[in-house]
C-alpha cells in the first residue's frame, strides 16, 4: 500500500489552493479567453499582468497571468491558515534541503516561495486584498459561470516522491491509481480543503502542471461552454471531453487557453473531511477510471504541459509500462 | 361538452402565433428589459419602435415594441400560410360581420389587421424580413436564452364565445377548465402549431392580453433569469413562480416589464399534432391546474392584463362564482 | 440546389412519424434496456412482442419490438390524419407502382404497409388504441426521461430519390448536406410535425434504419443516462457522444440496444412550421455539421445500421467520394 | 459587532454534522418518505429503527429514524477526529457544567451525549461502520439524488448564546442576520466542514430542530422532487420552495416528512475554508435574505420546529419586534 498514512498535526498549516501563475504570451488573447470566453472577472490589469477571480471568490485573484516571452507556469499558490505558518514554513524547506525564500508579490502579502523535491515551484501566503464578492451579482455572469479555483493537477517524474512529501504536508489521497501488483503508485488524488483534491499527480514528463481546474455549478454550464468555444472561434482548444472521470465523479471538460495551458472545467465533487476516509484505488488497466463512459483522450494530453520557468524536467521512473488508452 | 369538434378545414391557413405588438412608454427602458435582461436580440431600433427576436428565429421580429403614451396591446400577430389565405381572410372576417383591413406595417408583407368576436386585435401577414438566425451563434447568448414566441395569454369575457371562433379558424383545444356540472367553459388552450397553444383564453375583465410567453430550453434558464433579475433592480417585476402549471405542465415564471405588460418564460411542452389528441379537462375547482405543487398565484395575475387601443372591455358572462386560489 | 419545392397539398396528409416496430431476438434484455434502463413505459407485453411508449404519449405504443431470429427493423410507422388518407395512400403507392397492402397490426386500426422508391418499410396508421399519459405521473419518470419518438434516421443508396419521394409526400426539407459544387445531396432532414424531422436520410448502403430517437427534456438527463449506462453493464453499449450536432443543433446520444438497433437520446429542436422556412445547407466538408465540439464519430456509426427484413440492400449511388471523419 | 472572533484551537475538533436522529410515528410511513420519495439509501432497517444514507456516504447512516409514540429529535450528531476528541470533550461539557455521558448507539463507536447552553441534544462519535459508497453506482438514484448531509438548522431561545457557545467550539460564523443598530444577533449560520454551514440558529420558541438540510447536485434535482412529491400523494408535505435563499445562495425546497420534520433540499453553496473569511451581515429589514427572489415563506416556517424529548422549550430573548415577511 503505497499510500502514507494521515498526519493531522502538519508542520504548517495549508489552507487550500488558491492561485495559478502563469506567463502568457499575449495579454489580449488571454483576457478574450479568460475573462470573456470563460467569465471569469478582471479585478485588475495592469500593463504587465491581469488578476481575474471566479464568481464566489473574495480573494483579488486566482489567476495571475503575466506577460511572458514564452508560455510557462510560474507557480502553484496555497493559502496559508495565518503568517506564523510561513515562518514555520520557511524554516521546514530550508532544514529540509529544499529552496524557500520571500518573495514580493503585488496585491497579496509576504509570500514564500519554494520548491517541493521534484522542483515543482509553489508559492505560500496568508493575506490577499481583498475584492467584491460577486456570487449574488448575476448580471455579471458570463461563460461558464465559474465558481472558484478547485484544484492542480501536474505531471510528477516519481508520483510516490510526490505523495510522500505532499502527506507529510498534512495533505490527504482521496483516490489513487497503482499498478495491479500495487508496487507501483501510478497517479494520487491529495487535499487539504475537505474536496476531492488540491493538487494531484500523475505519472509524466516534470514536473509539469498538467491542468488548473475551476469548479463550476452544473454540467449544463459546461455544455453551453463548449457551444459558445466551438461557434467564437475556440474550437481548437476544446482538447477532451465533456465526460465523466471515474476517478473523483467529477463531469469534465478540458479546455486549453491561447498559449496551450490546459484548464478544466469541472462540475461536481464529494466531502472528504473525515479524517479516516478510506482512499479508493483505481486499477491502472481500469479505462473507466479515466472515462466512466468509455471515451478515450487523445495523445495530446497524456503529453502536453506547462513548465516551471527555469525548471529542468526528466522522464518518469517507471518500472512498469504505461497503459494509456489513447 | 363545451369544446366544439376539430375543423380539419379552415376557411383560411393560420400557421402560429408569430409576433405580440406592445405600446411602451419608454423605449430604453423595455429595451434593457427585453434585450439585456430577458436576452431578446434587437433586430432594428427605429425612433419610435424596436423590434427583437428570439434566438431561434429567422423573422425580423417577434416582439415589436413602439413609443406610445400609454400602454397598450396593439395586436396579437399571426403568421397565415400563403398570400391567398390573406384575401381570404379578408373575405371571411368581413362576410362574418367583423372589422378586416390591410394595414401596412414595416419589415413585413400585407398585413390584415381584424377583430375577433370580443374585441381582440390581431393582425394576419405571410411574409416578414429574415435576420441571422442566431441559434448557434452561441457567443449572442444572454439572459434566459429565449428561443421563440410561444403563444399569447387573453382575458375573455366570454370564452365560449371565444373558443367557437377559434375553432372556426382550425384552432384545436389541448386542454380546458369548467365547471364541474359541465356547464360553462372557464379557460381553453388551443393551437395551431402542434404544441399546447398559440392562444389561450381566461374568463376575466376583457378583452385584454393576460401575458405573451417566451419558449425557453431549460427550467435551469428560468431559474437563473430569477437570480438576474432579483439582483439587478426587477425584483419588483417578478410577479409569479417559478412554478409548474397542471395545465400544459409547463414550468412557468412571470415577470412584467416596465410598463406592466405580462411575459411568461415558459419551459417544456408536449406535442399535439395528431387531429383526435383527447382535450384535457381539469375542473375549476382543482387548484393543482393553476400550480402543480401548490403555491397560490397572486391577486394581480387574476386581474392584470394589457387592453387593447380603443377596444372596450367588460366584465366576463359569468354564471358561476369565479373560485379563484389567491 | 437539390432540395425540391414544398408540397402544400400532399396526396394523404402524413401527421408524423409514430412508432418503430423492431425485430429483437431476446425480449427480457430488450425489456430491460428499453424499459429499466432507457425508461419507456410498458404498456402491454405479449407473449411474443412487447409495446412500449414514451412518457407524453397517449398512443399504445411508439416502439414495438417482436421476437425474431435475427435482428431487423421491421417498419417505420406514421400516423395519418384520417381514415380516408389510409384509402388515398393505398391507390397512391398501387397506382405509382410501388407495393402497398392492409395488413393487421394488434393495438391498433387498419394498418397499410408499403414500401418507398429504395424499399423502405413503411406503415401508416390513423386510430391506435390510448393508454394513460404519463406525463404527470413523475413516480414513474426513470433513465433518460423520455418523453416522445422523434424521428427515424435511414442510411439511402439514393438520397436524392429518397427526398424527391418524401417530398412529393408533404415531407418538407429543414437542412441538408450537399457536395461544395452542389451536384451531389449526401443527406437531408425532412418533416411533417413542425420539428426539424420525421425522418432523416443519408448516403449509405441501403435501405437499412440509422437510428430511432427518444426526444428527451434536457441534457441532464442524457448525462444521467450516460452515468447509469456505464455502471449498469451498458458501458459497450454507449457508441456516441454525448455531444452536440451542427445539423438540427440536437444535443445527443447513441446508444445500441442489445441487438445492435440504434437509438439517439435527443435533446433540443427547433420549430419549423412556416412554409417557407429555407433549408439549413451544410458542406460536406464541414466537419461541424456532425460534431458541432470537433469529437468524430466512431466507424461504427457510419456503418452499421438495422436491415428491413427481406428487403435487398445495395451501396449508395455517389459521384463524390465519401468525406467522412471517423 | 455580536460575532465572536475565530477560535484556530478549539478544545476538541469536531470535523462535521454527520447525522440527525429523528422519532418517528410509523417506520413504513417514513421509509417511503425518505428512501421511495427523497431517495435516500436504507442501509439497515432493524424493528424499530430505519438507518439510511445519502448516495456519496459511507457512513452506516446519515439518518437514524427510531419508532416513538410522538415526534422529536432524539440528537444532532457531530463527527469528531480522533477518540481522543471524545475523552477531551466529556471533560469540557462536564468541567462546563453541561451534562454529557457515554451512551450506546448501533453501527457507530463510541458515542457522547450532550446538550449546550440551550438544551439541544447533541452526540458526538468517532468511528462508524462503513457501507458501500453508491457515488457510482447511478442505477441505484432516485428522487431527488441527495448526496450527503449538509446541515442542522435550530431555533435558539437566543441566538448570541448559541453562537458564542459554538464559536468556542470552532465553529466560525460565515452570514448572520442582526438588527440595524447593531445590538441584537437575530440568527447565524456556522461552520465546521468548511462549507456555509453546519448548524445554524434562528430566534424563536426553542430548543427546537428547525429542518436538517441534504446537498443535492443541482435545481433540476429539486424541481423534479417537486412534481415527484405534487403526484404521489405528499403536496400537503411541500411547505416552501423552490426559491434562492439571499443567505447562503442557496437555492432550496422545504417539505414535511410524514411526522411534520422539516427537510431542507440544498442545491448549491461555497467554500469557506479561509479562516479570515470576512461573515456576511444581513439586515434583519432586507426581505431578499431570506428569499432573494421576494416570495415570501409561510406562517407554519417560522413557527413550527421539531422538539427534543424532554426539553422544555421557552420563548426567546428578543429586545426588537420581529420583523417577519409571512
Amino acid at each position: 500500500m503505497p499510500i502514507p498514512p494521515i498526519t493531522l498535526t502538519p508542520p504548517f498549516n495549508v489552507v487550500r489552493c488558491a492561485y495559478i501563475d502563469l506567463g502568457v504570451t499575449d495579454l489580449d488573447a488571454a483576457q478574450d479567453f479568460y475573462d470573456s470566453t470563460l467569465g471569469l472577472v478582471t479585478t485588475t490589469r495592469d500593463p504587465d499582468a491581469i488578476y481575474l477571480r471566479a464568481l464566489e471568490e473574495r480573494n483579488h485573484h486566482s489567476f495571475a497571468l503575466r506577460k511572458a516571452d514564452v508560455a510557462t507556469c510560474n507557480a502553484l499558490g496555497f493559502r496559508v491558515a495565518t503568517p506564523g505558518d510561513l515562518e514555520v514554513a520557511y524554516d521546514w524547506f530550508n532544514n529540509g534541503g529544499l529552496d524557500a525564500d520571500f518573495v514580493e508579490r503585488p496585491y497579496q502579502g509576504r509570500t514564500l516561495r519554494a520548491q517541493d523535491p521534484n522542483g515543482s515551484v509553489l508559492e505560500f501566503f496568508c493575506k490577499m486584498d481583498q475584492a467584491d464578492r460577486l456570487l449574488q451579482k448575476y448580471g455579471t455572469y458570463r461563460g461558464v459561470h465559474p465558481q472558484r479555483i478547485d484544484h492542480f493537477n501536474c505531471f510528477s517524474p516519481n508520483v510516490q516522491t510526490s505523495v510522500d512529501f505532499y502527506a507529510d504536508l498534512g495533505f490527504r489521497t482521496t483516490e489513487y491509481t497503482d499498478t495491479d501488483d500495487g508496487t507501483e503508485l501510478w497517479a494520487a488524488w491529495m487535499h487539504r480543503k475537505g474536496t476531492v483534491h488540491d493538487i494531484a499527480f500523475t505519472n509524466g514528463v516534470g514536473p509539469r502542471l498538467h491542468h488548473v481546474a475551476l469548479w463550476v455549478p452544473t454540467a449544463l454550464n459546461v455544455i453551453h461552454l463548449c457551444d459558445v468555444m466551438a461557434t467564437t472561434g475556440y474550437l481548437a482548444h476544446m482538447e477532451r471531453g465533456p465526460g465523466r472521470h471515474g476517478i473523483s465523479n467529477a463531469f469534465f471538460l478540458y479546455v486549453r487557453d491561447p498559449d496551450g495551458h490546459r484548464i478544466e472545467l469541472y462540475a461536481s465533487d464529494y466531502l472528504t473531511v473525515d479524517p479516516d476516509l478510506e482512499p479508493i484505488r483505481w486499477s491502472l488497466t481500469d479505462t473507466q477510471r479515466q472515462t466512466l463512459w468509455g471515451t478515450p483522450a487523445p495523445r495530446s494530453w497524456f503529453e502536453e504541459g506547462s513548465v516551471f520557468p527555469g525548471v529542468a524536467v526528466r522522464d518518469p521512473d517507471l518500472k512498469a509500462e504505461p497503459v494509456i488508452a489513447h
